[in-house]
């Protein structure tokens, strides 16, 4: 951390500032120039609050050098994690396909959907029965009766399942969910990230539609500062000026996520665009890109979808994808686990 | 609502849709081109959804034309809403100013710039106690002893007080809160905004930083739908590319909102910018362009401030920029009720 | 194109509109409902003003439903324009890589790169010799000078060149370029695409930096509605909030644009990220989601490079890249000619 | 400008590095941590290119601490730059009103909007010839006959006159026109702008809808370095995620540019939103946060207007709109002189 003193500043001050930062048990480098002094922080910086700093009237700016992430800092933790559920892993080479309809409906339908998407050789299972929508008029998900379908669904298939939550009123209920998913527009509800930090299940984070990928470190950060160090990445698409489609996916956070975690990085093509007919080129992109695996959604009748039935692929398109993505993930050297083995 | 189908769409199954839609007491209106045939929706379309619309299989796209929020909505109620505050009146050409630190640090730091901001001519007084803030490692609010520090400072002054809420779980200690202030990045946590639907009190909510209108006025329409209707909107800077300053206040926002909802609409000019020479000059222009209030950020000390020093104000150079606020207000002709009248 | 009349609106202006609209061609399809009254217009929209018609007294809103692009649109044109470039063909299945250093340097280098570059197997060679820099200080490229050296670049490898044009007045000077480039701030540079159209010569438009995709398209219809229907065009990065890399590459672009027009459509992976390392996983990732071809800089020293060496690769790693992008290209269905056959 | 190197870097190369630096004249301090070293580079590093420095193999990044401009920085030229248009002044505590209609249509329509906004109180006339329009097939303007109605309306009035120049052909064209306007669209088409810092006449400069407030100083210097110092910058709404307007003005470009530049900043409050009723409060914002001057539509007819009439205001309502201007700039302490004095 560079700190750029003020001009004239007042040698009091400065004095008095270089001492609390001995205090901190940090080491300072000064640099002092014609038109500016800099006081280089060395030592562990990641809990110097820039801004606090940046407000000194003595101070001109600050700039960070290192990450101000720890936990989730892959200098830290060079090895990639690689996070078991129930025996199916992901990162660290290792590629988990889930799939499922947005919102769990109906017992059949969740059943159903299940065992095709089993069938077609996905890893892990998804179906929201906690739904967030922007407007209070539309469905907002069976709550805890979706939760029980969807655990009947787990039953059914031995599939392992995801889903979010969007409360931590509601975690009491989350028992025997395999993975627990942190939503788009809840990446800083950092009440909620406390205490995810405090369960013992991998958490699905997802990135903030308009957030940085340092933003989503610390928010990952949160929840291992908690002690649960079982967190998975997602990109689900960021806001852009792009009217033509939902949201555009950020390819390029797979590669450059990957260069400053250790944690495992999936990617969901559905929401991303929310339209069908894109989901296998941004599936096929994903995987080019290096992510440790892809969250799909399938229902078996997208047309009578309650939420997002536009970007759901029937069970029939899903299997087909499936083939393209283990030749892919294969081709791209991805260990593909299948489900059940 | 407009809904476009599909060229050469199936019969049989725009005619079962015709059916479906009937029967949520629309009125159709059919219009076939050569190219093109449309149905027009007539009626209250608030509660049709546009994505299961526009997931048909016969559906070309959908096209709102009505606003899909009705509580918000001018249009059901032309008269501007006058939220009252322990006497204090916010909107219908009444206009407030909110001041205090932004987080509670110690009794005497509250109790201090409470009588500060008094004796400037402040109408309501806000303290932080509980703090969103993106590093785990950062300052997060003295929490619920903040909160008794607050409310000491509301007894000493008798100024109502505002007040952030992070999680439905704090609910219990707002009980002697008189605004709850609903932060940027939890305007889409939808469950904490049903949960404020039910209580009594004035919810003061932040527009997210890269959230259009539409979803603000949708947000508060999540409030207003569980019967709590006093709710403020806040403009408080939107994230663009500029990094010169923390976020960019949207002036437009105001006569935007202000043509589209009945509800007061204030601006955070501190949170904005994050820059204190910005905070005049940003509050200057929200009067102009016809804010209702303005939250601003002021500090015994800004250079100790455990957060946001860089943007507190002295209460002297609050003093000073109140005895602007006044003459602009007046000027722009707004009714500023002095504290304590 | 919907035509949203405003409620109550005078009946005489609103028939005086409709003759015009009918004197346009069109026509009118008309849909009274108890709050809205909305016109549809049938048939060629393409050259209605949208602006000019939602200006006006009567008109609350106008919705297109036709993209406004004509030229470029898949609808009139189904099949894939394939763009023959002295013998390599792109589009339509067929797959190029374009590559050499982002700036002409010295006649030493130029050749240098190019005979690497067409060794490793790249069907054609780019330089810039006019280079668009924010600062004024910055190095601006070689000009006519560097034009040369690129020319004799092209006549030492055979490989046809691509080169980046500034102002229509240096239009004489590009006499014997083969493909003229149009950068990310030029392209609503209109007097430019105005006097490209009258070229008989390929064009590879580069994506404004914060512009839609339907503007990149309006853009294009420029060039082609001056007569030249050669445009080749390319996603290099849009803007985003992210601060870790240059700019953001759009990959959603890809499928999207393929899906609305038939022109190919190619990716710079050098300049979206700006970072070395970024270059192949953007790379698989463009070809994945269906690119035609890819941009790439290669320069012998990047370490020396005037402008860009950040995301130069040296000649052994594009090398290295080109055996991927092959295997890759044919991994998806690509043909992907080698410079020479 | 400070240089991170990387962890264990080449010594050699570091060496060579500071030869270089040293070479361009600059001083170098050093400050050697346990896991970072810094060089510090104090001196004019206005012309260091920072993409070329941190494309180093020895270097980690480079962090600016001085601006990139020079003449147009407020350090090395502390008072306000007033501009003179043939008697109008603008700038340092001048305010003047540019009105006009978006495009010349006919000698008879502009001439007749000239007289209204002059007899109102406009200090300067607006009017487009030249028109950049996203679409081919819209209204592109009049072109040189256009010019000349705009140079009949100026002796008709005495008024000087603002037109926008889309191409360095037109320039000899451009002989009695008093301000050159380089659009939205063209601020970073650096050919026009060095042809331009060649001319004698103030020339303004507004900024791109997604550039950022340096990149708008960096193309004022483009122009500054070629020796034409007349530059006002205009602010004009950037594009955001907003639809329910065309772009959201930022009214935080204002103090935050008269802080870094004595360039003069005016604001165009009828492009910004593009809607009617949005320009009053726009206008009014922009008075209050300081703006040197504002820029309105004003058409007779806007209903009939070839482009932009919804944004426009009537003779009538621009009138109204002047006297609000006048008091309001006068109460927060412009000098703006009345047309014709």
């Amino acid at each position: 951390m560079i700190v750029v003193l003020k001009k004239g500043a007042d040698e009091e001050k400065v004095d008095a500032l270089k001492q609390e930062l001995t205090h901190m048990g940090l080491q300072l480098h000064l640099s002092d120039g014609v038109n500016t002094s800099l006081i280089g922080l060395v030592g562990d910086t990641t809990e110097v609050d820039a801004e606090w700093l940046s407000a000194l009237d003595v101070v001109e700016s600050v700039k960070r050098i290192k990450e101000p992430y720890k936990k989730a800092n892959k200098d830290m933790h060079p090895k990639d994690t690689v996070v078991d559920i129930a025996g199916r892993k992901i990162g660290g080479g290792f590629f988990q396909v889930i799939a499922g309809p947005c919102s769990v409906e109906t017992r059949e339908q969740m059943t159903e959907v299940a065992l095709d998407v089993k069938k077609a050789g996905a890893g892990l299972l998804r179906g929201g029965a906690f739904k967030p929508r922007t407007s209070p008029y539309s469905f907002q998900g069976l709550g805890d009766e979706g939760l029980k379908m969807l655990l009947e669904a787990k039953k059914a298939t031995g599939l392992p399942i995801v889903t979010e939550i969007m409360s931590t009123d509601h975690l009491p209920l989350f028992d025997e969910v395999d993975v627990i998913q942190v939503g788009t527009r809840n990446m800083q509800n950092f009440q909620l990230l406390k205490e995810l930090g405090k369960v013992d299940k991998p958490i699905l984070l997802k990135r903030g539609m308009a957030n940085t990928l340092e933003e989503l470190l610390m928010s990952a950060e949160y929840i291992m500062a908690g002690g649960n160090e079982k967190v998975i990445l997602c990109e689900r698409g960021i806001r852009t000026f792009e009217t033509s489609m939902r949201n555009t996916l950020d390819v390029s956070a797979i590669p450059m996520l990957k260069s400053k975690t250790h944690l495992p990085v999936i990617v969901d093509p559905s929401h991303a665009a929310g339209l069908r007919f894109m989901v296998e080129p941004l599936t096929m992109a994903a995987i080019a890109a290096g992510a440790d695996g892809v969250m799909i959604e399938v229902h078996n009748n997208p047309e009578k979808a309650l939420c997002d039935g536009k970007q759901s692929l029937t069970p029939q398109a899903f299997s087909d994808l499936m083939s393209k993505v283990s030749r892919t993930a294969a081709f791209f050297g991805k260990d593909m686990q299948e489900a059940g083995e």
